[in-house]
């Protein structure tokens, strides 16, 4: 045996040592010893041991998580509407028209409630007021300006605070055995890229969203990459499968969504005949965060629901299954 | 210290130790000890280097290749023309009409030169008739099929035999050194997908490339992306940074191409005021490859090579800078 060869076993063996020791402790202790958990636990650790039936090899480890009700709060509105209500109000007094035009008229009046009664053509032209007109680069900037001072109506804390503690466990848990985590939404992958590598340690390569139109430009001599009003793709419902395959490429072999804009891209996920996970978030705690399902317009929950049973999907009850919700530090 | 502080310690002690010994070999082997070779390490050292003024973290360092010319052979045509022109010909016997219809009769009967004069709308018929009316996975094992049997008409060998041995140590050499390495190509991202993970070692997820449309729907029961005859996104000349965005999310710092179809590429990545690396493969090899600039249809390189002194890419002199070119290894 060389001195190299050697080597590289007395360092896989101490990787072997401090791996065992750090397995012992709870991956997730913010989730009661219930149904969820254990369905979760059991799912990574059969598909990560070698030798077991159900083991998927690393490069196939691909996880794949909705953002809205799943990783953060999406009540009383998509946190990206209140951006949009938001920065059309900073943006009103350069737009002294808008008091006279409709859909800003009433959204600059009416705020989140008219922003959801306006419609995809009222949406279309609010994204586009509020969304376009500047460089990705600029966007984000504005977007991270916004997420460091705008609070919740409820709880009074910063949007990014009110993410899902329970979630950035399995976040880390599933990454800490070499599954590769990626957000899959329907809101905007830029908006999320602002603030997803930082919050749940997930970069920009693996965010998955909706996108409006980009264009490669010089301004002002240096390359950019403007937006431009005009929605390029839906990354919602039977969209997601095909956001995946765009940026991904490979199937899912776990997902966890809430809402049924997260039906098919479980269905992709699970239906393989192949030891798969598939999670569905039940927001069942309308004191700690909120209770609804079907009765809602963020985030409704009816086809995904029944579906779960017939697909054997995780129903994760969040009043009995979780300990806490949001983590407790400020940020 | 405790025991586990200790450990960890001892461990990083080691791995220290086994990448030193790494670095001391030499990791462009097929690379003459020419300008090329000695920028490309030099960048490579001086931004890894903790403390460097240079120094790029870990999480930025996205290195993008252009995959026709720069990581494989694109001469006398494209390989994927070869595959859709091989495709048809397959195709033929179910189409009878095709023997009187345009660009198909012009196509079957003069191959891949008819096909590259076929113009814009008649490359769509041809890409419809063969990249499409089939679910994502089935088209990419009847690609890897077709690269199983296919050759080469000058050097007889398979397609993912040529690529370049010098270009394989760079990707292995820029991993290494933890940048993640991206294929953007104007090239179909499903038909790089067929076999880059294998031949290049990236992983689905790391190619960017043109897409046609596809819809998720069920077929026989089960899940499927079915493949629309729909050009959906051409990430070529200025579409490439606009697909670099759509997938990665980052601005690389590193980037590879060969022609002016990776111009805009180039300059997104180091027109930036900091420490950048923009590289051109210049094809003036005809005796083991090919030689061609400005005079060819495939793979023309003439703005970009202008724009190369201006921002200072470097310029790979194939015959100069080149042991070899091709692995010597067969499949």
């Amino acid at each position: 045996m060389s001195l190299r060869v050697y080597r590289l076993g007395v360092l896989a063996l101490f990787a072997a040592w401090i791996t065992a020791a750090v397995a012992q402790t709870d991956p997730l202790p913010s989730w009661n010893d219930g149904p969820a958990k254990q369905a979760i636990i059991a799912f990574v650790t059969d598909t990560t041991r070698e030798g077991s039936s159900d083991f998927i090899p690393e490069p196939e480890r691909i996880a794949t998580f909705d953002n809205d009700g799943t990783l953060w709060i999406e009540q009383p509105a998509y946190v990206q509407l209140a951006f949009a209500v938001d920065r059309l109000k900073a943006l009103a007094p350069l737009h002294p028209e808008w008091k006279d035009k409709q859909p800003f008229k009433a959204v600059l009046e009416g705020g989140m409630a008219a922003l959801a009664a306006s419609g995809e053509h009222g949406a279309v032209e609010i994204i586009a007021a509020t969304h376009a007109g500047m460089t990705n680069e600029e966007f984000r900037r504005i977007v991270k300006e916004w997420l460091a001072t705008a609070k919740h109506p409820r709880f009074d804390r910063r949007y990014d605070e009110l993410v899902y503690q329970p979630m950035l466990e399995v976040l880390a848990y599933m990454r800490a055995n070499r599954f590769k985590t990626f957000i899959v939404s329907g809101g905007g992958a830029e908006f999320i890229r602002a603030f997803a590598e930082d919050r749940y340690g997930i970069p920009p390569e693996q965010i998955v969203g909706s996108r409006i139109s980009t264009k490669f430009e010089r301004r002002d001599g240096q390359p950019t990459l403007f937006r431009l009003p005009q929605v390029d793709f839906v990354d919602d419902g039977p969209g997601k499968p095909v956001g995946i395959e765009q940026l991904i490429g490979r199937r899912p072999v776990a997902a966890f969504g809430n809402s049924d804009g997260d039906l098919e891209m479980l269905q992709w996920t699970t239906e393989t005949g192949k030891r798969r996970l598939g999670a569905i978030l039940h927001h069942t705690d309308g004191e700690r965060e909120y209770a609804y399902d079907r009765d809602t317009i963020f985030g409704r929950l009816d086809k995904a629901l029944e579906a779960a049973a017939l697909d054997r999907w995780i129903v994760i009850d969040m009043k009995g299954e979780w300990k806490t919700v949001f983590p407790a530090e400020k940020r």
